[in-house]
């Protein structure tokens, strides 16, 4: 059994996978609008949908438990999609886990990274990534992604012959 | 002075403005998704860009203070534009003021909505709204729009000599 540790999420170390969605980053534009009463932390990440509607959806996600044994990653080839905590659970934080991987993921190149509180992330398209992972009990995400997700939705499940990766937080 | 009162924030009354992002409306179709661990609140309200760029932005907003003067709406002619509270200020709640009006608004029209915690909203495109109302301090918002913010603005400031409309919540 491998052992996977959550790395801190920053611009940098999440930039082979998507953005990450909080003011703290100090590599994009940020101005004042609103006659200086709002800061617009301007374009953190750009929707992809590939011609598609873009949708505002809301996932309400329980934990599996942790530690986690990972046995599937999906993808969503057609399009990028967001995770940014919401409602009474907006500080709980979560995690994520991805993978390199053109036809199918690299178990060798799996990551975990902790989303902080006051953090979101979005997925590029065609990231390797676990649902999402709750620490404990729901908690709500708002999600920005391409309509009809069904058609734009690939899984992978690990063999059970393939060394295990689990988890631990 | 006229006075303008919040009204509660459901799907049915403000649908002539856009979306109502939350959990409990009944409209829309909720599914469940990775294997019964995730409840989807699917498509509560579908982004509107006219052709170009979808960005996930941040604003951070602070109170104009309150009771409020309407001195002027504006409106986003070619896109919609999204307000999800997230962070330290998730369940801090906020205001909105539309009106209706084609070239400019009618202040007869003006009405106001108390968005309660858990609640986002989604202005549809062209819907003449006044900048984010903050009770107090400042909060943090969700932000999907469309790219080229500049092009998509369009301001409406009141004539002094017009009635004024004070929010008093």
């Amino acid at each position: 059994m491998k052992t996977l540790l959550p790395e801190p999420l920053t611009q940098q170390s999440f930039a082979p996978f998507g953005d990450v969605l909080e003011t703290g980053r100090l590599d994009h534009p940020t101005y004042a609008i609103n006659d200086g009463f709002t800061q617009r932390y301007h374009g953190l990440s750009t929707v992809q949908a590939e011609g598609e509607a873009v949708l505002l959806s809301i996932f309400e996600t329980r934990s599996f438990g942790l530690p986690l044994r990972i046995k599937m990653l999906e993808r969503h080839p057609l399009g990028s999609q967001s995770f940014i905590p919401i409602g009474t659970t907006a500080l709980s934080g979560f995690y994520v886990v991805v993978a390199r991987g053109q036809n199918e993921p690299d178990p060798r190149s799996l990551r975990a990274f902790e989303v902080a509180p006051g953090q979101g992330i979005n997925f590029a398209a065609g990231v390797w990534h676990h649902p999402n992972i709750v620490r404990s009990g729901t908690q709500q995400f708002l999600v920005v992604d391409r309509a009809d997700p069904a058609s734009n939705l690939e899984e992978f499940f690990f063999p059970e012959n393939w060394e295990a990766v689990e988890l631990q937080v």
